[in-house]
C-alpha cells in the first residue's frame, strides 16, 4: 500500500457525514480509493449478504488534489462519530501524512480550528466485483414512501417481499401478528415508474432493506432493480454521492 | 362465535388509534362487541385490579354496517402498532372475512392503499359486570392538571391517596424521599367541581392511575367518583369514545 | 445541629432548579448553610476527586428570613427531582419545621398550591477547606464552546489534556480510535482571554469535566485556572449563583 500526500477539502463537513452514514449503516470498516476521479468505496457487509458501492466525484470537493491513487482503510464507525462532531458551516480538510500513516481531519470555521487524526487500517480485502445480473424489472419509487412501506412490513415480519408486475409495485409481509399487502400502481406519487420484462418477486431481510435505504433523502428517488429470487439492486443519490447496494434474497430451503 | 360480514369506516384513522391506546395501556387482549349501537369493549386487566369500559357510538364512523352482533377478539398491542402506522389524512376501513377469521384493516388516502390482516382471538372470557358502587363524592378535574398531580405523587411513592371533602380535592403521597400534599379548592382552573355527600378517601396504585388517565386529552375533563376504601371510577372522553375505568383501592392489612 | 425557623422565597422555582443541578451532577448529598448572607454549600464528590463550592446570595430571593445560621442536609438527587416538578411561573417557598426536622417546599401560582416535605439528613461532614493553589494560568472561555471542545475530546478518550501557553488555549485527547488537537488563540470568540505566568498543562478525567461544566449557560463564561499537574479550578455563574469546582489531575505513575 503506497500512501502519498493528498488534500481534499469539502465546504460543508455535514454533507460528507451524510455520505459516510449511508455506508456505515452496513459496514463497520472500509477502504476508500482516492483517485483523480474522486472517492470510491466498494465492500461487502460482514455477513456477505449485502454489497455497497459508493462514489463521490471530485466535483463534490472545493479542493481535490491527489498525486496518485491512494487506498485509505478506515474504521467507518469511528469516522462517522468524528464527522458527527462537525458544526454548522464548518469546512473539512482531509489529508494524509506518509510517516504517521494517519488520516488528518481538520475542521475549520473562522478562527476556530480542530484537527482529528485517525489510524489507517490495513486494506487487505480486495475490491469485490459487482454481481452481473440481467434484471427483469425496474421500479422508481419515492424515498420517503418506500421507507414507510418498509416500516409497515417490519412491524409484522423480519422479511419483506418485493414484487413488480405489469405497472404495479407490491410490498408484502407475513407474520404471526398479521399480514400486509401494499399494492401501488405506477405513475402515482409514491411509485413513479415500473418497467417489467418479466414478473419479478423475491424476499429480502427487513433489517438490511431498512439500513440500506436509511440515508436516502425522503424527497429523493430510489431505483429498485429486481429479478425473481435474485439479488436486488437499490440505488439512490445523497447530494453528489452515488450509492448502490446489492442485497441477496432469502433462499427457501425445500 | 358467529362471525358475519361487517364494514366500518373511520375518516381519520389516527382518532381510532387514540381510542385503542386508552385501552391498550391496561390490557393486552380484548373482545370488541360490534352491534348496531357501535363498538364496545369491557374487560379486566390481567391482575384483576382494574376494569375498562370502552364505547364508540356508530356516529363516530362515516360508514357503519353490521348484519348482526359480532365479537372480535384481538391482540390490542398488535392492533395499536398497526394503527400507529396510519398516516395523516388516511381513512380506515375495518371488515371481516368469515372464511379467514381475520380482521381486515384497509388504510387509504388518494391512490395509496395498504391493507393489514389480523388473526382473530378466541373470545372465551365473558363480558364482566360493572361493579355497583354508590359513590359518596364526585370530582370533575382538568385532565392535564390531574396528570400533573399524579406525576408529582409518583415521584415519591408507588401509591397515591385521593381525598374529597367539602369543596376540596386532595392528592397525597408519602415515601422515604419525601411527602406530598396538593389541596385544591373546587371552582378553580384545575378542579372544576366537587360534590360530596360523605368525606371519601382511598389509596390507589400510581402505575394504574397513570396508565388509565394517559389517553385523556390535557384540555378535557376527568370525572372521579370516590367512596372511602372502595374502587374509584374514572371516566373521560376521547373524541366520540367514552372511557370509564374502575380501579380497586389498596387494602390495608392489619 | 440547631434547626430554627427560616423562610426563603424564590420567584422562579425553575432558576433554583438550575442551581441545584449544577451541584447534583457531582454529589448526591450535601449540607446547605443558610445564613444572613445567603445559601452556601461546599462538598467533595464521593470519590474525593472534585470539590464543589456553591453560593447563592440573599439577593436572589424575594424573601430571605433566617433567625440564625442553619444547616440543612439534603439528598440532592431527591431535591432535584422535586424541583423538576416545578411548573412555569411557579413561586417556591422553603421553610423548616423544628419538630418535624423536615424541609417544606411550597410551590404556588395563583390558586394552585402544592407542598413537598423532605427529610433532613444528618450533617456529619465538616465543611471542607478550599485547596490553596497559586495558579500559573487563567483562561476565560465561552461556556458553550468549552463544552463542545470537551465533547470532541470525550469521543476519543476518558481523559482530556488542558494546556495554556502564551496567548493560546489547547485541548487534547488521545485514544485508540484517534487523536484530537484543538488550538485556540486568545481574543477569539471561543477563548476570550489567556493570562500565563508559566506554561501549564494537566490531564483530567473527561466525565468530571463534562459533569461540572454541564450547568454553565452556553452564552456564559467559564474561568479555568491551571497549574501543571495540579488541580484545576473551574468557575462560572448560573443566574445569581456562583459555582466553583476544584478537580484533581490524573497522576501518572512511573
Amino acid at each position: 500500500m503506497g500512501v502519498v500526500l493528498m488534500e481534499l477539502v469539502i465546504d460543508d463537513a455535514r454533507k460528507f457525514k451524510q455520505c459516510v452514514d449511508a455506508v456505515v449503516n452496513l459496514v463497520g470498516e472500509g477502504v476508500f480509493e482516492v483517485s483523480k476521479e474522486g472517492l470510491k468505496l466498494r465492500t461487502m457487509d460482514p455477513s456477505q449478504i449485502a454489497m455497497v458501492d459508493f462514489t463521490l466525484p471530485h466535483s463534490a470537493f472545493s479542493k481535490f488534489s491527489v498525486a496518485e491513487k491512494v487506498n485509505i482503510g478506515l474504521n467507518l464507525a469511528d469516522l462517522s462519530k468524528i464527522l458527527a462532531r462537525s458544526r454548522s458551516g464548518e469546512k473539512l480538510a482531509l489529508s494524509l501524512d506518509e510517516k504517521e500513516s494517519r488520516l488528518m481531519l481538520k475542521f475549520s470555521s473562522g478562527q476556530s480550528k480542530r484537527s482529528f487524526k485517525m489510524p489507517l487500517l490495513e486494506s487487505g480485502a480486495a475490491f469485490p466485483r459487482e454481481p452481473k445480473i440481467s434484471f427483469d424489472a425496474t421500479v422508481r419509487v419515492n424515498g420517503g414512501e418506500f421507507k414507510e412501506m418498509l416500516r409497515d412490513a417490519g412491524l409484522l415480519s423480519s422479511h419483506v417481499t418485493l414484487h413488480a408486475r405489469d405497472s404495479e409495485f407490491i410490498v408484502e409481509a407475513h407474520g404471526d401478528s398479521g399480514d400486509l399487502l401494499i399494492e401501488t400502481k405506477a405513475d402515482s406519487e409514491a411509485v413513479k415508474e415500473v418497467k417489467v420484462t418479466a414478473k419479478s418477486v423475491a424476499v429480502f431481510p427487513y433489517d438490511y432493506l431498512d439500513n440500506l435505504t436509511r440515508a436516502c433523502p425522503d424527497d429523493g428517488d430510489i431505483l429498485i432493480e429486481l429479478k425473481s429470487d435474485a439479488p436486488v439492486r437499490v440505488s439512490y443519490e445523497v447530494g453528489k454521492a452515488k450509492l448502490s447496494y446489492f442485497l441477496a434474497p432469502r433462499v427457501e430451503t425445500a
